[in-house]
């Protein structure tokens, strides 16, 4: 996602620390605190304008939600969103995925959202991708034995690479779609992000995979 | 595949032991007494009228095949091919998949193909499915540490519980192709079979993995 710099952006994120952090190693092993109510943490990497993590809080005032972006400007279009309905179960970070296990202490986190994350569709960059090896042992030693990666995609080489990847790294598949909003079953809750309203629109295919790193996290 | 029942199958399949076998456990430990040449067996369960084997086998005369099916009229169809051609390196099995491991020993086969396997579409038929664990089970038995398995299908529903079920099984991806058609390298050889040029011509993705039971399998 490409955005102008918009000038108002750092200043907001700044005057907004009951909402955002932006050194978030300040708050490993100590996430709870900044929430109402004590509950499971699951966050969102790359949350875009958060049109995704804020439904999901609305729907889900029974856990706590972080969304994770490191874009300036972007981040600070979310905010403004939180800033406007305030809700006590939704913290933002403005920063780079890949500090994650220095954000969060081993188990903090009870599930992991990926949605239309960045493609790097050159081999070169393939380091970069949040479904490369390095992202995943992160995601692994910040999750709960139980926990859960859900991953949302329209880009079919990412989805190619990140099942290999995930199989390749030891996880355990629970359940994958290739055409998620032809074969999702009836009842099953989808919360719609940004680039899953515009790609689907087009008749793209979106692809999802629910895959945890132990045996107990598929049952 | 449905066909009409031929009368004269079976007595071709009888006439013609040169190149069928119709009781496979009689060559258990003994497939390469059958070739002209010793060389790495390749098989395929499920061959149809035979287009994918018969192809491949020409293609690599380094290589011995064996094409399985089922169904006696589909079988000898595929035979009276072979009958015109005299493949020295081509041997094919009137016979049910499900008895693998007792037509081939341990370690006797090189690889494995599941070309557009039928889908069995419902939840209480898929102990039919070629990927479900039983079946895999018996592919890891009769196959060298180093073997592969490809599967092609058009078929979504099938395809997303191959994943899971391969991936829960322990197995190791390789590839994944999610329209081969359209992402397969230059110059990477793809033998079509009749269902994917069926198939693909209506402009369906066809979808393939290839995995194998061992790390080895897979560099
Ligand atoms: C293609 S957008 C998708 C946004 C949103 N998830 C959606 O589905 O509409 C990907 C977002 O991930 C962010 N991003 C990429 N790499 C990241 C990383 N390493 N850490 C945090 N955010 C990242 C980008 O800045 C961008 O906003
Ligand atoms: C849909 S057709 C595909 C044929 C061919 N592979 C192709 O791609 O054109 C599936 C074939 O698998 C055969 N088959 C299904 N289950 C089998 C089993 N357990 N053992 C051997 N053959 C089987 C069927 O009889 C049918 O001919």
């Amino acid at each position: 996602m490409r955005l102008r710099k918009k000038p108002w952006a750092e200043p907001l994120i700044k005057a907004s620390s009951e909402f955002i952090v932006t050194k978030p190693e300040e708050y490993q092993s100590k996430w709870q605190t900044r929430f109402s109510k004590k509950a499971p943490i699951y966050i969102e990497i790359g949350m875009g304008k958060g049109r995704f993590i804020i439904e999901m809080a609305q729907k889900h005032p029974e856990k706590n939600f972080v969304g994770i972006e490191l874009q300036t400007t972007i981040t600070a279009i979310a905010l403004k969103k939180q800033l406007g309905l305030r809700l006590p179960n939704l913290q933002l970070i403005r920063a780079n995925g890949s500090g994650l296990n220095e954000y969060f202490a081993p188990a903090e986190v009870s599930g992991i959202y990926l949605n239309f994350s960045d493609p790097w569709p050159k081999k070169r960059q393939r380091k970069r991708r949040l479904t490369y090896r390095s992202f995943l042992k992160q995601y692994k030693e910040v999750m709960k034995p139980e926990g859960i990666i859900e991953f949302k995609t329209d880009n079919r080489g990412l989805f190619e690479y990140s099942l290999v990847s995930m199989n390749n790294f030891g996880m355990f598949f629970k359940e994958v779609y290739l055409d998620l909003h032809e074969s999702l079953e009836l009842g099953k809750e989808n919360v719609m992000t940004e680039y899953e309203e515009k790609f689907s629109k087009k008749g793209q295919p979106i692809y999802k995979i629910e895959a945890g790193f132990t045996p107990r996290s598929i049952k």
